[in-house]
């Protein structure tokens, strides 16, 4: 690992002196540093890259932030598969894997080879208006179609494999990852999904038939819905972007090619980060 | 009763000869007949009369339509409390009461005073910027506080009585009569409270702390909920009427002095109501 | 208040230190002391009564232990409303007031009249066997109606009022008091009722019918609950007694006419209790 | 297909006239009839097999009853994994496939290779108890865990592959099939997951602590369930047979080795189920 990009969540200068203390960490080992221009302009640093441009030339990218900021890198990255190490700023979080306190030894480890790729699927969706692709864009958490500001509700037809399921009437629906179980999903009432499992999660929200439940289905298939009557009905990926969507148009989602690779280390479990975040407490 | 208004669903034309023919019927009964200006409009009918004058000119008011249009119905006669009937041109609601099926039969017992009064809590709500308030309105289903259109969450505190409950983050939140606990609310997780109850319910739209869940308590006190960051969050009203509310503002809700005045006849129960409306089938 | 009764949890030799140290002080101030016999033996003491005379004889009745030795102190004193302090010996309960740290503070206030009466709800049920009364019992938190352990489902006709509800088929049925809401109904999706509310709350226990959800009624009313079809079926109250049932027997559920008064300081609100127990953190 | 082995529901008459034709239909297409001991005692038949030869005996196996029948079914046949066909007597069943006004196009069908095998995951558990294993059995749905009919909860050890994830208390603990999704798990507020899928559905049961949601974990793992406090706790398997357990017993639930092989034919889909039996309607 020769080149290393830095992202950091936009806007939080308490980052700065810690930054400052990790470049020359990393260059005093011959690194190349590569910084997201958010990044750079905060340090007035010539370091500055394209964010676009921070995957293909990186062999790791340095996260400091919250899940928030790895969901972003993970969408710059996602073609070229490079791993991420998220550095968490505050509380623990499911998606990233260390501390500031920590980040020399987890560096070194990751220096050292002593970690393991914890892939994960991602979601690929793809909007077709009137028989056209308008858009397509991918997430790592989830997707969701939710009603406009004043609706009262959204009516969306779902279909498995071009198979009809049901037509949905709620506020929305979410269409998540096994990684997105414990985001939105967990909120709207769905389950807890192990995140090597190859499956999507579709959970409805506040769906007006009671008896529609959350429900998971094999990653092979493809999930289809049309939206029947609304207009001002938003798709947003991973809570970061969004698109707006008309009566009739088709958004198709299914497993992206792509996966989104962390660096975990051995000392703790996804049962433990759980157990932490969810409060289980010792039961 | 001697003036009966008449309210229908908006933009409803299937209805015109059940309105021709209820107004002759209710006319060679020497009533007077008070038309909403969209029925009158619609039927090219000069018995027009103001929305706002239908409550204080009448002593009963007929809706047809669905639960919506009694929605509509109520506001409109909220402070003289003159009693709905409600005759469905679907399938059976919540709120109506009878069919267009039994429309002369149900009127016949109203004139005969063979029915009840079915009274139930409206809520009243006051939108208080920077100490000073901006805007009031009530409800008979529901209060809902959600976030803007783009945002990812609201947060709101909620006071009950001046003391602090709890900061909620999460798509919003209903503020419920027991006659709404089976709209909106029932989607979003919540309880069915029996519609004679003097209590509020409050219940979480996907809350981001899991264990917040649905409470109730007691109309007496003044439920506060103050909109920490949100830009963009609505309030609105029965989801008919939307008010557009900014970070700070405080949102302050109690039992309305008024209440909706229903009329009932004795051959149903309110939970043969449920029990069709729910499935329950025969277990 | 002149006599004091004390009840402690059996078998918690922990205590013993502590409630000679409680004796003596209350001695001091020339109270007369009454003790359970549980905590009579334990102690080797001569101030031993039978538990069901610490109600009638007290003026207070002091509970050192946990909501579990409330809910069976309640049920001692029920008739003469004798005002219970619980004093926690653990983590903070719903139903405890004050610790063991506390205690003398919170005696000094209520001999200074310093505290209010929380007066809460009980239920009272009476079970009808081939049309003969042949169990009654009360329950501050909850009455339990719940399946055989070798049956795969209980099913039970309910009636408000005499009226038909529904045919409830599943592991059982909650009726709960606003005090038991946060008990074991909670656990099983029930919503939060404040504990002043004069209501009823009936919360299934995995239904059968996906629609069957909790739902509040007045506490004037009667709850009809008919057993169909079930051996080995039992009613329990607050977790702590039961009584079998069986197909055909009706446990008619009502308010009792007594209730359970919990002494009060202004301190912390109903509100506290729960952010803190529920982990609702700061939001 | 030479030799077609019938099972019925027990004690249930209405069924004899149509067992008689069916044989007699079987017979004259030259095929060989084997019944189970109960089929074969209602008619008085010398057919008479013990049911545990049945799978091994037979090319397919045709079951009269509803799903629970099949279950038994799938119980018997579960080494040799013989087709099931599953003849609905009343209401359509998630895994019965035709009715008896179908039944003879359905066989025919079946003869004809007009079908395909939909192949069902099993779950396999192991109880261990002070180092020894004394129990094993499988399940098509569930195995529950639950406590004794007069303990207030159960308390259980969770781990995964040796990985504690956390200590569960409550009413007890679903583990599911995918098949099982759509039975007890659902009303304990499990998801509904698709039954090709790989998975092991865990869903607590009434749990003490609220953030214990369902989880979904790959069924390449051994889920291990450690009874900490429980006298008469069950174990029970597809709510057909149950086994008691001890405090410090072990149960290990993973995958069988054997499926269950239903036959299917194209003409409904499983979303067609779902939506009948789940009302679901035209949303």
């Amino acid at each position: 690992m020769i080149t290393i990009g830095i992202l950091t969540k936009p806007a939080f200068p308490r980052i700065k002196p810690v930054l400052q203390a990790l470049i020359a960490w990393l260059q005093e080992r011959e690194k190349q540093v590569i910084l997201s221009p958010h990044t750079a302009t905060m340090l007035g640093s010539p370091l500055l890259h394209q964010e676009d441009h921070l995957a293909s030339l990186t062999d790791l990218i340095v996260v400091l932030g919250g899940d928030g900021t790895i969901l972003r890198a993970a969408r710059l990255v996602e073609e070229s598969s490079t791993p991420i190490l998220g550095v968490n700023m505050g509380e623990l979080g499911f998606l990233t894997e260390t501390t500031v306190e920590h980040m020399y030894t987890s560096l070194d480890n990751v220096f050292d080879h002593a970690f393991h790729l914890d892939k994960r699927l991602r979601l690929f969706a793809q909007i077709v208006r009137q028989g056209l692709p308008v858009e397509e864009a991918t997430a790592l958490n989830d997707i969701v179609i939710s009603k406009g500001p004043l609706a009262r509700m959204i009516r969306v037809q779902i279909k498995v494999n071009s198979k009809f399921v049901t037509n949905l009437r709620g506020d929305g629906i979410i269409v998540s990852t096994p990684t997105g179980s414990t985001a939105y999903s967990l909120s709207a009432g769905g389950p807890i999904l192990e995140p090597s499992l190859d499956t999507i999660l579709i959970t409805p929200i506040s769906p007006h038939t009671l008896t529609h439940r959350p429900f998971i289905i094999p990653k092979q298939v493809s999930l289809e819905t049309v939206l029947i009557n609304q207009e001002g009905a938003m798709v947003t990926f991973d809570g970061q972007m969004g698109i707006e969507v008309q009566a009739g148009d088709t958004v198709t989602i299914s497993a992206s090619q792509h996966q989104t690779h962390l660096i975990r280390f051995p000392d703790r479990t996804y049962f433990d980060v759980l157990r932490n975040k969810l409060n289980w407490g010792d039961g």
